[in-house]
């Protein structure tokens, strides 16, 4: 299918194919055409450039782009979209003034998404999932990350990875999956013994199916040490499974200099840091992801991106889609968030959910920008005045085609 | 046009006639009916009761609400949507740290709106507002309250007003209209000649066309003083405008008393609170009014509104949409953020957005609850499981139909 974009009011994020990290400074520049044409074909980036210029094309279908913006869909780089139930009974309960502690002394947490997930086939649970990843293409999301960890046994884990492979097989979603089964300890075992677990026959078995691209560990005080981080890290490695760690949500607790140590492609969440993660984080190859859905969510304090940026650091932006901290995966309303609340200017913002998050799952290559021969994955905007707009009008889902491998999969436009 | 809504898994808000205000506990209640019917005739609500007594009834519409939760359409009692053009242009100037000050010396801010609005006619203002009139219809909201305060002459003050009339004759919504003249001093003028010019000119111009059902002042320090606020208050009362104010949104201005001093039927904002102004309010008749959704924009505190509630104290919340602090109409969102910012229960939101709302704007005996003989405004839901799910889905617009008067607005149902 050969698809014609024209009379582009702004073609957003045209990159040369070297450009992979954005870091510091560099962050605030998106590289722009005015009034421009895309060209799409056999689901890849053919060309693109000026109206002025636009060549004889022959294309299957039209699209005009007058007074909107086309940039390249979102690269969500941290989710848990596959789970077997909301959990908004939950967010009730803490909104009633109920800690974590008795959440979790009720059934609730990531335990209870264990318990409800573990009881479910896993055909429905890609059937549960999928509603999901309609919502999140049409808030214009072309790749994700999904993790497991909410399976907690060596089958509950394999089903769930099963799942998110067939997710990218099966949907025009790009998919990159990561094992978390050191997520939490379930509750009948010991904290060594399930580490043992994890390391011994969790990653042995994922690695045997090839199931997982990456793995995570939730470094978290209460949940797994910075030791034992590192010890089931150094486990996935030796299958080719990459770091990426839940770092410095609650606390302090070494999980961004661990993750640096062990080489992680990103330590995300980083509610929590102090000059000495960053200064880690400035001599290291690992991206430091925010994600403001769960910060909001949970009224925790925003990561300090601004802070990061301005040490010269890249700043990647994910959604953190999962049941109990941050049931979203709306990167419209992450853009909001990274603007409104963490200060950043929509041009990171951009950069953030795009060119970066797309590095930090090794999807440099195919995703994040405009350029020819990556896959077309692109985002027509509605009719809007400028990309400040987008973040500005928090709350309203301002596209009007969402074009995933080279195919509308959302068309306001005809 | 009779339309039957059949199946309702949850109808919300069910009341009778003279319940018109809910204060303190009474908030948490939201009386519902399971498995229910609705019937609408000629625009009113006719009819309701459980499926298992369902009559029998001539429908030229039947909508199936299985799984659905059906309520009353919100009523958005505070908000400036009358506007020339959006800000975002002062969004990515207090991104990169400029102060209201800053903004203000480039022209920016109320005064930016009102040379806007000032240059354009009134034709072309009301075509200008019906897209922001379709985003608030399908986010659910049936009734709104909109001020002027972007004119700051008599004539533009008129234009604006006049346009509102306009959409409560020609559009779906329900309108009530304000006056807010002393929303800011223009630059050329003496702060004392244009108190001079709003009590002497601008209030018997606005009365002689019986243009404002209202009155407002945006009683703040810097803007206007408690003595300017009874001032106009009092002016506008002689003419049948009843107050409505801005308090204690920047500081403990000495709004919210004298609110209570001059009958307002509300006070709106309220991030700065003190046990004065409770106090103040508990003996009133005035309603305190939240507006989360500029709180958030800003980065301001939360209006104490759980404070407000414990203390025995109604509670409305409304939008404020506006182009500088929030440019947002979305009710559904202002619910999410009153349950994950402000910490009411979903039922208190929803009460607090639709019953206490709803009086505020004299609307008690035809808008805010599921009652024999009101307007037929009402929403359906997506099916969802709860309630709950709704602001815990934030950012999501999880609406299949929004009906006014009786008509369907928005229906993906059939």
């Amino acid at each position: 299918m050969r698809i014609l974009i024209s009379n582009i009011k702004s073609l957003l994020q045209v990159r040369p194919q070297h450009i992979t990290v954005l870091a510091g400074t560099e962050m605030a520049i998106l590289p722009a055409l005015e009034n421009a044409f895309l060209f799409i074909d056999n689901g890849l980036i053919h060309s693109f450039g000026l109206m002025a210029e636009l060549p004889e094309l022959q294309a299957d279908l039209t699209l005009d782009a007058k007074d909107r913006l086309v940039f390249p869909a979102f690269v969500d780089s941290h989710t848990h979209m596959i789970f077997a139930s909301s959990r908004e009974e939950e967010f009730v309960m803490k909104i009633k003034g109920a800690t974590y502690a008795d959440i979790a002394a009720q059934g609730g947490g990531i335990l209870n998404s264990a318990r409800k997930l573990q009881r479910m086939g896993e055909e429905d649970l890609y059937r549960a999932v999928l509603p999901r990843l309609d919502e999140v293409m049409a808030t214009g999301t072309g790749a994700v990350e999904i993790k497991s960890g909410y399976g907690l046994t060596v089958a509950d884990e394999l089903k769930m990875l099963r799942v998110a492979r067939r997710i990218g097989r099966e949907t025009p979603l790009t998919v990159r999956t990561t094992f978390l089964g050191a997520h939490a300890v379930p509750s009948h075992m010991s904290q060594a013994d399930y580490v043992k677990l994890v390391i011994d026959e969790m990653i042995p078995a994922v690695a045997s199916e090839k199931l997982a691209d990456y793995i995570d560990v939730f470094c978290e005080n209460g949940f797994f040490t910075p030791d034992e981080t590192r010890q089931i890290c150094e486990a996935g490695k030796k299958f080719g499974m990459q770091p990426r760690l839940h770092a410095n949500q609650l606390n302090r607790s070494g999980g961004v200099q661990v993750g640096v140590q062990v080489g992680a492609v990103s330590v995300d969440h980083l509610e929590n840091m102090g000059e000495e993660e960053i200064a880690a984080l400035k001599h290291s190859a690992t991206m430091p992801t925010a994600l403001p859905g769960a910060a909001f969510f949970l009224g925790l304090p925003f990561p300090p991106a601004r802070q990061m940026i301005d040490a010269g650091l890249p700043l990647a932006i994910a959604s953190d889609f999962n049941p109990g901290s941050s049931p979203s995966g709306n990167m419209l309303m992450m853009l909001s968030l990274a603007c409104v609340k963490m200060k950043l200017t929509p041009e990171e913002a951009l950069n953030a959910t795009t060119v970066n998050s797309a590095f930090t799952l090794g999807l440099q290559a195919s995703h994040g920008s405009i350029t020819k021969g990556k896959v077309a994955n692109v985002v027509i905007t509605q009719p809007v005045p400028s990309l400040a707009y987008i973040p500005y009008r928090y709350g309203l889902n301002l596209i009007d085609a969402v074009i995933l491998n080279g195919k509308p999969i959302l068309n306001n436009l005809v």
